[in-house]
């Protein structure tokens, strides 16, 4: 079974886990939002892709969630003690290497593709990650800071600001005319299920279907597309897009989301949708809106709960291939 | 007093310590060798500019005598994990952050000038530290390994094979074309006293005299000239000139040195040279070289006996300028 992800960092890399423990002989594809990806200090660092590699090889750090294990932070220190713009930015020493390396490649005339695969030569994940493009495109937010309009990196929104700044626009630099990364496209269209899995559908998942190419895909694959929620009775499982969707005008909810999102048939990405157990009330609004949707549990408290999810993930596309 | 230094890396830093402790109240300039410099990892490292600073701030690892105090090395670790080449260069996690914001400096399109002005910025060097040149000289090394002739720059010879491979040429890349950094020359042609501390010869000092304007510089001041031997009775005092004078067919003494870099009488560069006091036995061949000798003891073992050849060094240059 060919199944593909469509992955921003944290929580769709945790969904991938439980998919491998659900599908152990499933060849997974797992594509990487780089929408986050930004030029800090000289280097080239690609949040996303690093959180699913070093997620899904045990490397990541488990209480943040992103980085490396057993991380120091000297070099971050340093960067602070020379004033330098951006240090407030969590680049560690481990995790320097990465970035190193990556820019390394990129210098050299290299892809984000190559670089990539050159990462993973070392990590062996148990799949295969794919950026989304190896153009470079960068999510910009249009807030206010101390009284002044600007327009800042989705990283400085997030880390910086820690997302108490609010949200007038999104503007995603470069994505109108990106092309797919080598092997996105197939990844799609040859798959036989398509996975949106609970990534923040703004800056995540919505940056993949706007590389045009890739939305197409996804529009019309013959695979099932199935999301997951990741908003769980009005609120975020995790992360900023309470913040987002709110600032966007768009109803902080499962069913929200899945609106957002749109029905396949009628023009959207989604064939059905995972609520929370807790949201079975927007089960009715999902089918009218043509979108088949399932109310199961969506905590991923642990690997037993985040395969369950899976289960029930792969259980909808099933039903949905019929 | 205005003094000039040409310095290498460790021995001139140390020198310039004891300068400092013997004429506080003068104006002190270490024009830096910059030709040890190279790209690693995409970072633009400079060793000597780097010891200079870190020595002079306190800042330097007391033990190794290059790189930062309290150093870690994750970075490099994760580096050789992937198999980076360069991976045997020492790049300390902290030391990172000095090659970030120095390579930042250059890809904006700063000069080295910059970028060493925007480092010292931060840690206040009590003297104006001014690379030799902005332009990019790197030395090679003509040498044989595993059999094969083979150029590799000088941080390969000297970190990687530790200075256990052969030298048959010294080949200084870029120098010919190099023109001095802004302010070199005028330092040199301003001082009261211009000196060469115990650097090598051929991969420090000479590289800076190699500038072709330095070199006119310092063979033209008005300023007496006094150089210190990097050699006492037959051994380098640290480093790799054993090798590199060997291996160049230079006499391996205090005075090989001084007829290598020649009395300024007759187009060279010392006007006085200082030898240990064990090698007082090459004063007349100082004399005969038209070079005004002095064996005073050498060895900069502590604060006390580098501030003593400080100030042989400054007594010579008064008897010099008479």
């Amino acid at each position: 079974m060919r199944i593909t992800v469509l992955s921003g960092g944290v929580g769709g890399s945790r969904f991938v886990q439980g998919l491998l423990a659900a599908a152990p002989d499933a060849d997974v594809t797992v594509v990487v939002n780089t929408a986050d990806d930004v030029w800090m200090h000289g280097l080239r660092v690609s949040p996303d892709l690093d959180t699913a590699m070093y997620t899904l090889t045990d490397a990541i750090d488990p209480e943040r969630g992103w980085g490396r294990r057993d991380e120091t932070w000297h070099a971050k220190e340093e960067l602070e003690a020379y004033g330098a713009e951006q240090a407030w930015f969590g680049l560690g020493d481990r995790d320097l290497a990465t970035h190193l390396v990556r820019s390394m490649v990129l210098r050299e005339g290299g892809t984000l593709s190559d670089a990539t695969r050159r990462l993973c030569e070392r990590w062996q994940p148990p799949v295969t990650l794919l950026p989304m493009s190896d153009d470079e495109v960068e999510t910009h937010i249009a807030t206010t800071v101390d009284g002044a309009d600007v327009e800042i990196h989705f990283q400085e929104f997030w880390i910086r600001h820690r997302a108490q700044v609010p949200v007038h626009a999104v503007e995603v630099h470069g994505l109108a005319d990106a092309v797919p990364a080598p092997g996105v496209v197939e990844a799609v269209l040859e798959a036989d299920v398509v996975v949106l899995p609970p990534s923040n559908p703004i800056v995540s998942v919505g940056p993949i279907l706007g590389v045009r190419a890739v939305g197409e895909a996804v529009r019309t694959t013959r695979a099932p597309v199935v999301g997951v929620s990741p908003i769980i009775g009005g609120a975020a499982v995790r992360g900023m897009a309470d913040q987002l969707l709110t600032g966007l005008g768009i109803e902080l909810s499962a069913g929200g989301v899945a609106r957002h999102l749109g029905a396949r048939r009628d023009g959207g990405v989604l064939d059905g949708w995972l609520v929370d157990a807790s949201d079975a009330d927007h089960l009715p609004g999902l089918d009218a809106l043509g979108v088949v949707g399932r109310a199961v549990p969506l905590w991923m408290r642990d690997p037993a709960t985040t395969r369950r999810l899976a289960e029930d993930t792969l259980a909808l596309a099933d039903e949905l291939r019929g």
